[in-house]
């Protein structure tokens, strides 16, 4: 078995670079029609990202090696920004400006259960406040600890964390150390012939406990579920000790603790072990292109599957401007596209199982107008699913401010939150002097309603990050406004707590303050995130 | 459309008395055969049950009326004994001794949310506690309200509210007021050609809000879900204002607040309205027998189908002494028995569901060794199958104690589970010169786990209470020993409040207690109630 502890994503860009093309003389011509003129916005060189002095005494960072091994403790530059911020575009924009000032102190690396929760005790006891870091993945300002009032600020890397605890193989479950990634996750359950099926795009490098923690969500929901939805137990370290959520598969025993866990994005305590449902891998995938007039057309095909329970594993659909321009296919960008609205549909198990849902699924298609496209499409999508971010440092660096962000509603109000979101993200960019290109896709589905995935692109102003927040302000009051949630699977971290707010109200607001007071009294745990 | 607002149950018995039957003769014989000569033991008639005097002040009783009219506000004898505690069998015990020291001081039935918010305002105010009731069907003390350091009692019976709110056809839910008993919520749903499919066996009596306040899980949970997982939103009144909680099917707003609402009790607030996803009435219904070998064959045969994802709607498995005396089919107990262990499975949907479903199931089912027993045994099992409780009553009248209690587990300690709590409550009923006839089913199946529902019946004791105490205690001990939950769909009540703390541990008692505190600071909602 082959766990790669180094692997971590480029300090100011998505992955790993080498996967990573500029942009294509085609594309560039694509973009352009769009968007006027492109020019080129390098990113600064790491050694010139400027990093706060290390605000640890040496006694607290002697105090932190004790407790995990003086290996396991860094200061150094190359660390302290690799453990910065997340990969939202502003944390990007940031990076590549060399604004490092949201850099921890410390990056400190436990090893163990035993490890986390005497980190956990010890910033309570010494007002260090704590970010956890999986993958660091976060797109919401989850691991930008807010540094005003604590003596420091510890990045606590989970990578080391990286064991499959138990197989319980007759009930259909594994318990998993919350550093790992989702590849090497699904690289040791493959031993035992098993997976997980949770492929968010930022599978490669996000972990176990950071799916838990930010109630992600994965491209094959509509087969296997919502990550949260597989999660059969959880042990998080808090400052009063451990909370171990989740005795059985469901039951009546009170509210559902493993609810309040999940969600709780490093504020409540950090999650170390999570037992998750696990499911035979696959022995067949089948992935499949279908086209449809219009959007619309395509979104009620998707409620009628969800609905009369005939889901593909993968269900999946772009509207007329995202498929104009393949986004759906990264390798096909700028490219011929299908035309009309792209929906793409993946059915995975047992030869029986796939034949079974694939017929039940495709005579209700094309009772409903959908047109085969055949294999080659779904395919194509297929491989490209995790190559997304790639092409947003590509942008970047042409001038292109590219972001993405994601709401759900009930079906009944699907089309009026497209409308007013797509209406406010546009408006409020054009007001700009800078008129964008917005794509969306729907790519979970639920019985009662379903996402929706918004890529905004629009030529970068001299303030990239202000002419970012303002149109994201516009989107996300239009999501509360017209009753969508603030976030489908990104999570709230810092930047949706405002909308967040609004969404579950002031006694909402209440309930999580006072949780957060019973369990983190010193508020040292990921501050300034989740809790309004 | 007819709703019955006088429907409630006998005041010391289940349901309408009118449905029940005393022990036949060939079922007293059966039942000597176990457990010896039986002796009558009539419950004391209405009149002689002994009420405490109002403790509520005539200003306290003015200013409730104020607020829901004062043909709203009851303090007559008839009124308090038929809102005093559930029905759980210490419950009956105690009325039909003419115990009725816990009955409120008043009942006040509001008719709006604003109504039921004006009166939790109230009683948080003037220190009274306040006891929701909804159908009152609770087996676990849920609605015995604990007097010491309170004004007075009131019982908030929301039968008034009974409206169907909103039909959101295109997402396929329905809003529903908490006080809708299951047969008025089908009725009016009906209208619309929708239905909910929640059939606990209290489905007659219970209410909507009631189901989400204790996480209900209804005999078509297989095929239909768990009550909490149809559950889109809620709104609840709390001393702090209203929460309502659920924005969206699914999302990664933070931990999910509906979690903590279902569950809840009436300790944190009273639920008033509903939002569930609704289904078409299905076509067809199908049920039918199997019989197994062993309960472990037959429960591992429902495992398979779980993980296999070919559940039926209705899947339910007696073990071979459940079996043996037929109680899947009360009409039918004391009659000749399949032998083996029982299984029922049912299937609804469209013809083609129907036919899809059962198809997969059955070709399953046969390959794992199971005999099909044809639709005649599984069409009896429909038929009675909220009928099981007047058994209990029939028993109760001559000196029979039966009681009923449940647990969930992973796959993988089911047996083990079964086997622990089986003896535990053997033991302690046989160490008091009574062994008792203990019978198991398995009604609830998901792909980690099921619940086991036990019936237990032994000779009563003079102290019936103690010495149903003793052995409910030795059961719930073994629960929690080992690994399972202290109920999978009765709640938690002020019965299981001692184990339900060890299930959650420390941090998670202090994690209710401190949402309790905000939510609830005069502690005056429900006292004594879940939170430990």
């Amino acid at each position: 078995m082959t766990i790669d502890l180094d692997s971590q994503m480029h300090w100011a860009r998505w992955g790993d670079p080498a996967r990573s093309h500029p942009v294509s003389d085609s594309m560039r011509e694509l973009i352009e029609m769009f968007l006027g003129e492109l020019t080129e916005r390098p990113a600064v060189p790491q050694a010139d990202v400027r990093l706060p002095e290390v605000g640890l005494s040496d006694e607290h960072l002697a105090a932190l090696a004790g407790l995990v091994g003086e290996d396991h403790v860094h200061t150094d530059a190359e660390w302290r920004i690799a453990r910065t911020r997340g990969k939202s575009t502003p944390d990007l924009l940031r990076m590549r400006e060399g604004d490092g000032a949201d850099a921890p102190d410390a990056v400190v690396r436990p090893a163990s259960h035993e490890e986390v929760a005497a980190v956990v005790s010890w910033c309570a006891d010494n007002q260090v406040a704590l970010v956890p870091f999986g993958g660091g993945t976060s797109v919401v300002g989850g691991l930008a600890a807010r540094r005003d009032g604590f003596d420091g600020v510890v990045a606590l890397d989970l990578r080391l964390m990286n064991r499959l605890l138990e197989v319980d193989e007759r009930s259909g479950m594994a318990t998993l150390e919350a550093g790992l990634l989702g590849p090497e996750a699904e690289e040791l359950l493959a031993e035992h012939g098993l997976m997980i099926g949770h492929y968010p795009q930022s599978f490669r490098y996000a972990s176990i406990g950071g799916f838990a923690a930010t109630r992600s969500s994965g491209q094959s929901s509509a087969g296997y579920g919502r990550f949260d939805s597989m999660v059969m137990r959880l042990r998080m370290a808090t400052p009063q000790g451990d909370l171990v959520a989740g005795s059985s598969p469901a039951n009546a025993a009170g509210p559902d603790l493993r609810e309040l866990v999940m969600g709780s994005e490093g504020a409540f305590g950090v999650i170390t072990e999570v037992t998750l449902k696990v499911k035979p891998i696959p022995q067949v995938k089948v992935y499949e292109g279908w086209r449809w007039e219009s959007f619309a057309a395509g979104a009620d095909a998707m409620r009628r599957l969800a609905q009369g329970k005939v889901l593909p594993t993968v269900l999946r659909l772009s509207d007329e401007a995202e498929t104009s321009v393949n986004l759906a296919r990264p390798d096909a960008v700028g490219g011929e596209s299908t035309g009309g609205c792209l929906m793409v549909t993946g059915y995975e198990g047992t030869p029986a199982q796939v034949e079974r849902a694939r017929a039940a699924a495709t005579e209700l298609l094309e009772e409903l107008g959908g047109e085969n496209l055949g294999e080659e499409v779904g395919q194509s999508w297929a491989e490209g699913r995790f190559d997304g971010p790639y092409l947003r440092d590509a942008l970047l660096d042409v001038g292109v401010l590219v972001e993405t962000f994601e709401t759900v509603a009930f079906w009944s109000r699907l089309d009026e939150v497209y409308a007013a979101v797509k209406s406010a993200v546009e408006g409020a960019l054009a007001g700009q002097g800078t008129p964008p290109l917005v794509l969306c896709h729907i790519s979970h589905v639920y019985e009662t309603g379903a996402s929706l995935y918004f890529t905004v692109a629009a030529k970068e102003l001299e303030d990239g990050l202000g002419q970012w927040r303002q149109a994201k302000a516009a989107a996300s009051q239009a999501m509360v406004d017209h009753g969508a949630s603030i976030t489908h699977h990104h999570a709230v971290g810092q930047d949706h707590k405002e909308w967040f707010a609004q969404e579950i109200g002031p006694v909402g607001v209440e309930v999580l303050r006072a949780v957060k007071q019973a369990l983190d009294p010193a508020g040292v745990l990921n501050p300034g995130v989740l809790v309004p």
